[in-house]
């Protein structure tokens, strides 16, 4: 099979206009065919403040009411999407900006309510791949924002990180899919004051390790378990490192096993 | 040669929900190969009020400045087009949302500083039509705004009306192209008080001879260019009318001849 690289992008990029440039120039120059997931970064909540609408937050997380919704929609797939795009025509990539509701790609359902209202945020339950393999055939690489719809119309705000996953297991069917998420650090640190201490590799047996010495910093823990559930579902690699990491195999990073 | 509607909606329907949502059940219907161009509607100037952001006016005319751009972005790029996309889905009519970086389908310049700056407009000098005919294909319907790109990075605020004319332009070479420009009336009036005052036929004769006797609306002339434009460079026929119009071949509307 032939292999896809799947690369996810999170704020510090997307807020920094210097280093998504240089991503850019990175992600452009990528022979192989390669998809691109981003989050939202400051954008939202700066256009919030303007408009006066004030971020609802339960128990310290965000709910994503109707003005919320509309703000994700028109900074993560509008004005941050597009400018990727047109930056990467720009470096000769050609490219697509995707949500989940284009080629009916990324189908979830609202959040049920419980404790918790958490509103238009949408956890996955359907990829459909057949648009995106058609493109990435004709060297068009998408570009997924963190959007996704319900199939009746309803868009909604889906973790980025998630959608970065659930893509590359599904292309898993037909690519040799390597994973890559992005961020401020080097990779999985086990003392986060020390950008050396990367955890090399991961597996189910040593993440509950680490959970148990409570060696990892909480606020990683979700995207670990992204990983592993990436290389349990079929993704060929699964990384995690800084943004020249999916370009240079000698930069170290965290691996994923089984 | 197969056939492609081309269809140009505007204002009237994005701005009213229910009109929107049966023209949207009219297109998902259609069987034929579709592209739908839509314009922005009054979500832009709304989210500028919002944003404290005054529209600049020279001469009558809005001027593009960043601020303004970056509403356009998120309005029509963001907002109107993935709402769009959501509710064709809804409809099972499998659609993509573009601007002109999209897939680089339409490359245009920043238009030259003359005695006005109308700041980030673009007139478009080329169109690349092979992603819109590969998903066309598949039976998956691009979903145009009305933004361009000037392959450097930088978006550029298009006509929508241009943006349709172009496509279906370029698109002739591939398809026999019906373009529909859908908009508050029933087709190029002689009366605009009078709804069923239509004008059936208009070619480069008939228009002349309108614009002499002074019949025709002036702000009706760039459209009405547009439409005799793209006749003569090979669309095969160019419809206005109202929002039914390119559903039922027993609505009145205008009829552009060569």
């Amino acid at each position: 099979m032939q292999e896809l690289k799947i690369i996810k992008i999170g704020g510090n990029v997307i807020n920094n206009e210097k280093l998504l440039s240089d991503f850019l120039d990175d992600f452009a120059k990528l022979e192989s065919p390669k998809i691109l997931v981003h989050g939202g970064g400051r954008a939202a909540s700066e256009l919030s403040v303007k408009m006066g609408i004030n971020p609802k937050m339960i128990n310290g997380r965000r709910i994503t009411d109707t003005d919320t919704l509309e703000i994700i929609t028109m900074v993560y797939g509008g004005k941050i999407n597009k400018n990727i795009v047109a930056q990467l025509q720009a470096r000769k990539c050609n490219s697509i900006g995707f949500s989940g509701a284009d080629g009916n790609t990324i189908v979830s359902v609202k959040r049920p309510v419980t404790t918790i209202d958490y509103g238009f945020v949408g956890d996955v339950v359907e990829i459909n791949t057949e648009t995106s393999r058609i493109l990435l055939d004709h060297k068009i690489s998408p570009i997924f924002c963190a959007i996704t719809h319900d199939e009746n119309g309803q868009l909604l705000n889906t973790n980025a990180d998630t959608i970065a996953a659930e893509l590359a297991i599904a292309l898993s069917k037909s690519y040799k899919v390597a994973l890559y998420y992005c961020f401020e650090k080097n990779g999985v640190l086990t003392d986060i004051t020390d950008d050396d201490s990367v955890v090399e590799k991961i597996n189910e047996k040593i993440f509950e390790d680490l959970k148990r010495e409570e060696i990892i910093n909480e606020g990683m823990l979700p995207k670990i378990h992204n990983c592993l559930q990436a290389i349990k579902r079929g993704v060929n690699s699964v990384h995690i490192g800084n943004n020249a990491m999916p370009f240079n195999t000698n930069v170290k990073c965290t691996t994923f096993q089984q």
